[in-house]
């Protein structure tokens, strides 16, 4: 860490924070400047700059070390790849995870599970329990829902994803899901979190509508730290002044995760721009960008969908968004 | 509700869209303008904009009930005051919650206790439980912390505030907190609020660092369908692309919610700017703005706090803003 | 428009808002349902939703008709292509636009005439004049940057774009430039933009970084207003939370713009990311997305740049990029 | 400046970087630890960190030294007062400057005036230059309107602030007005602000919706750099993704810029939330907050202004407004 001293910074101003440095376990090496004085502290301790920032005679604090060390590149240069079944996130093959918002009913759910796996999808999304802004919404069919959404995969070839949203529906969605996916509102829920770092499936953990790409790398560090290192993280757009679109996509979050991290991500350009005619362009970008993989929501009837219809394709949207797609991907030198 | 149809939209596209809200259980009304036809639905359901927005011939469509109605300024004109032990949350009184970020141990939170009484709060606040970013930082005492927190409490005449992270702590957070407070992270943890929804205990509800304000009222709206209708609101800090201050204070928040509903609405300053020496400004121009109380992190000594020290004001601090902010209340027809 | 009564306005307060309606000209339609009463108003005057919504009695105000006229999609439904000597921006190919941020030297921009225009660019961009956010830093070389920059175009088959940032600079850009560009933190500088409206030359409009698309297209409505049909956007970040890239790109921006306009969209990832290695990334997710053109920074070398060297192209970088362009490109149905 | 290299660069590329920062005209430092080797660069020369976080090797770089001087607390430890005419912003007294959004003809603004003057305004505000979103809306009187400005507040005993939105109008604007306003749209209108640091008269430089507190010191230092060391700053709220007021005031930034800044700080409450019913509430909290001035927005018939009636305060609510304020500002030590 990096302590800057203000310009006439006193010496008995500088010794306190040496002596600070010092107490918490730092190394502390003095460069004096012309205009600043610098301290270096090196240990293995984290800081937090704004605790020494508020401190007389300092002008600003600097982390070196980035918070987070398994979700860090440097841990495996190489990169990870999921397995799950046969299929693997993160290497060479794109991997489409695409399905309604809710699981509905059996025949709506045989019907997504036919279109999606014939068009090329390797997992079936689809949620049985359903985080809802408002409570008079549709909340999802629960473990109702998660057998008719296994049956399907199965009928189809398919894996499964599909949304936990709690501690108590773990071992739930462990039974019937391949893979837990962590919704945007429930990135920084620690506990749950934490619990899912002691499971041994693959997490699938949504960037925060908020969250710097720092914070969703310190959210995988929580399921690292309990020992699941299968974490696969995924853009979903984030807030902002636009109102035009429901979230911003940050497509850019894709290269930059891809340097910072050796986890593999996914984008989800359904709930990145909330609406069903600009979701093919989207993810045409997201493969662009170098994506490992898309959660798209698929309906055979978006129009009486249960939530979320307006951001679902139809089908034949989705068939020949598929097409594109496979293109696009040979040009960045991965498969679909 | 009223949906907008194109210029230039067809007479069948304008009945598809008429045949819809029908089918939806909305009585239609229909008005043709010179440029635009617009189409007024009347019928007790909520709907999605952006389900009609996307469908052919729509510009676009605009809810006219507002999707909260519990949370409502209309469901009680006259406010609600929540009622604590011998206090009272929305009514004349500004009421201060003032204590350390985290209950650390026995003596360190006994001061606290006695410092914050003295100088005129009324209710101790205190984590047991901390939602941290990163995994390798304090994560709180845990009950034992409860404990210690009700002991200084009792013994210095204050309630008590805590956060809950998640459902299987509410039991014992119900047997030593006087209010549940929760976290701003937590605010769209559905499963959580609903829950708090069934106690009956008063619940303080943080604004997300990236919700709307309407969401924060349908947050409220989980927990009083549940029946719990004490639910107080408060604001401390959003997400902006300002990075100096740790979030951005929404001043202005405190205004709008007394507009549009009834719960009491109070200010998180600490967690608003993340610095100490701004706390004392934000603290007295909440106070000017209108808020029913604030929520302030003093630390008997903050430099060696174990969480948020940068935030934390010394005792001598708060004693002096408790003078200021006294006479700030009288101003606008308030008492501390 | 339409104004949306409280539940329970008084007869006076719907009353007061037709006579409001009524005085400015609108022709009202009154339409009273269970919980609301809607006022629907009819004529050509644009009106501001606010200046209602403060009005004893209003819950809220709703613009029906779009704010811009003559940017709208509806004004030329068939899409606009702007016609540059041999180029069109806006038809079926997509135009790059590529050079350095500013006009170093002679030596530079020649070399970098030919590194783009080899590559397959059709324009050569850099700057004579640089807004800088310090007044310390490089402002460009003024009128002698720009005859280097003709020469060097001219030489090498290549148009010319070059920004404008105040009225004065006119008449210098229409000698030397063949597309005036307006800098985002000029999109709002509305007597450059009104200025801009009465020359006969095209005007590529960047998009603010705080700016709204609708924003973007009433600056449009400005330039067009004056009669200059000949109207660019360009997409190139907005500003964010986040802060590891220097803005963040909205590619979302892309289709939405081709929606609601007419106008040709094109997008500038280098300012997007502010970093090299995630602008080819960018480059490729515009294309995907349906970008109409690319505005990119390459440099002879980069490391040595007076501007902008963080998000400059290494000449091979570029060519390179252009052949991943090529086949994206025709995977939408377009050329480069 | 720091340049801090990744965990495991190599001594090559730690080597180019230290030649690289000679290069520019740095004294390099090399303290190298147990993971990172960080490297200091004294010198007077200002850096983007960015061209070094592009380089090989290297992990972040950070500015030690502030990119401003002259606006910095450092260069008058003791702040800077504006002296205009009988009146001082940034001394012991809050300064009011109110009235009209627009001069709209002789009747009202000299209404307007007579308004606040008997109320306790020192300076009165008043548009005759006009930044309009739409080209249709009302863009204001110019010259006339200035004229009808000057005229009110000579009669009244009042002292002139009005927006300069273009280097050809300063001379008109000199001719009339006390204090040239720079609009927040013009805050990075860098040719405008250059010149206006010729001028000998204040300028009043408000924050732009989506500036950092940063660039509006840098944009202080432009005006400064050319000699005109009389600037007053202006928090007038920022753009969130909270749409229920017109912009989100950040009331943090008037602490903030007394910390880093000598220059005074006003606060414009009207553009901070735009809606009439909330301008009290947050007039009041930025005196609390400790701002040096305050613009509010008065007219004698809101109902029925050309522009900004929404935000316009009603006479009788701007008296009783200025009775509270007074109160508040003695709790704070000031005077109104």
């Amino acid at each position: 860490m990096l302590v800057v001293m203000q310009e006439g910074a006193t010496e008995a101003e500088i010794q306190a924070i040496i002596d600070r440095l010092v107490s918490l376990g730092f190394d502390v090496h003095r460069s004096t400047g012309v205009v600043h004085t610098v301290l270096g502290g090196v240990g293995a301790r984290d800081f937090e700059p704004a605790e020494f920032e508020v401190l007389p005679g300092v002008k600003s604090a600097h982390r070196i070390v980035s918070p987070y060390k398994l979700a860090s590149r440097n841990f495996r240069p190489g990169g990870t790849v999921v397995k799950i079944g046969n299929i693997e996130i993160g290497g060479e093959a794109v991997v489409v995870m695409a399905g309604p918002c809710s699981v509905e009913n059996k025949d709506q759910i045989n019907r997504a599970a036919e279109i999606v796996a014939k068009a090329g999808a390797k997992v079936i999304r689809g949620g049985a329990f359903k985080p809802r802004t408002s409570p008079y919404s549709f909340q999802g069919l629960g473990e109702e829902g998660l057998q008719l959404l296994r049956e399907a995969a199965d009928k189809n070839g398919l894996l499964v994803i599909s949304e936990v949203m709690e501690i108590s529906q773990i071992p739930l969605l462990g039974a019937y899901s391949d893979i837990y996916q962590v919704g945007a509102r429930n990135m920084q829920n620690y506990n749950l979190i934490r619990e899912l770092g002691k499971q041994r499936k693959p997490v699938l953990l949504k960037r925060g509508i908020a969250a710097t790409i720092e914070e969703l790398l310190l959210s995988a560090e929580y399921v690292m730290s309990g020992g699941n290192y299968d974490v696969i993280l995924c853009e979903r757009g984030i807030r902002t002044f636009e109102t035009y679109t429901r979230n911003t996509m940050d497509i850019s979050a894709i290269p930059v995760v891809k340097k910072l991290s050796h986890l593999p991500i996914v984008a989800d350009p359904s709930h990145g721009v909330g609406r069903r005619d600009k979701v093919a362009a989207m993810a045409r970008a997201s493969v662009a960008a170098g994506t490992d993989g898309l959660l798209i929501e698929v309906h055979h009837d978006p129009d009486h969908a249960l939530s979320d219809g307006a951001q679902s394709l139809f089908p034949e949207q989705f068939r020949d968004l598929m097409d594109q797609l496979r293109k696009i991907a040979a040009v960045v030198g991965r498969s679909i």
